[in-house]
């Protein structure tokens, strides 16, 4: 469990909402060839980025890694398969998800293992993400913060009677 | 600054060592052509990886994106450049370097913008990173167990006499 006091400093929103808007967050579709896949990749400059079908409802990530595994033959890699494959052959479908209900002990919990965690509402349409480096910097103040406001005090052992 | 107390509890080392010693990550050197780098990138799987010189030394960081943008013709990708450019002429020179004196304040101001540190000795030598996912999972600890050890007792504003 998180108390109050650190929940409601972490969830102070000074400089905006926790989440990215799904608006804001580049994407790519399911039948995406995974030519275009490599470029927008490339552009965007993230690891992975999320993959929508035809309604914007969230089916997977996928990351460059990922594309170059799935053209990768026995001694060279074969770029004419980029043309060929669609994103959905090689995105993992394994995807952080979150909706609205879920708390920040989740979201702390998860972004140990994700670089973001993705937000659906309850039909599944994609929302946006919340980034670790969103999170970070909200410890970075966090830390920085608490003895400005709070005064620790060590909790001693309670006496066996 | 960070308190005393929370720098201990963020510090505290049950699961091992804050940084992961150069031996267990994957590096390019300098000289290596792109092509190696791609298939050394889609194996780790990783993000980017640091690029270091015949000494050990660290000199750069290289991302797949990095080298899809390298390669990036008018209206398709260049891929047969993978053999003829080196790791040196598309790397980002510009590495998050920390060193033995950094404290932990640098380091969490560091990873907001950062997926690791490199941590290098007083010689330039390449010893180590510090990962976002390791930050993270000392601060799920922290403010989970931070009520455990102190109870948090809020600053009255002083008074004016």
């Amino acid at each position: 469990m998180i108390s109050e006091e650190v929940k409601k400093m972490l969830l102070q929103d000074e400089d905006g909402n926790i989440f990215v808007s799904s608006e804001d967050v580049a994407n790519l579709n399911v039948n995406n060839n995974l030519n275009h896949a490599l470029l927008v990749l490339s552009k965007v400059g993230y690891t992975s980025i999320p993959v929508l079908d035809n309604d914007s409802r969230i089916r997977g990530l996928i990351s460059m890694p990922m594309i170059i595994n799935a053209i990768m033959g026995l001694d060279a890699i074969k770029f004419d398969e980029l043309e060929t494959m669609r994103v959905e052959d090689v995105m993992d479908k394994n995807v952080p998800i979150i909706d609205a209900t879920c708390d920040l002990e989740d979201i702390l919990h998860h972004v140990i293992d994700h670089s973001y965690l993705c937000l659906v509402d309850n039909e599944g349409y994609f929302k946006g993400i919340v980034t670790r480096k969103e999170i970070l910097s909200r410890v970075n103040h966090l830390v920085h913060e608490l003895h400005n406001h709070y005064r620790l005090v060590e909790n001693l052992p309670s006496k066996i009677n």
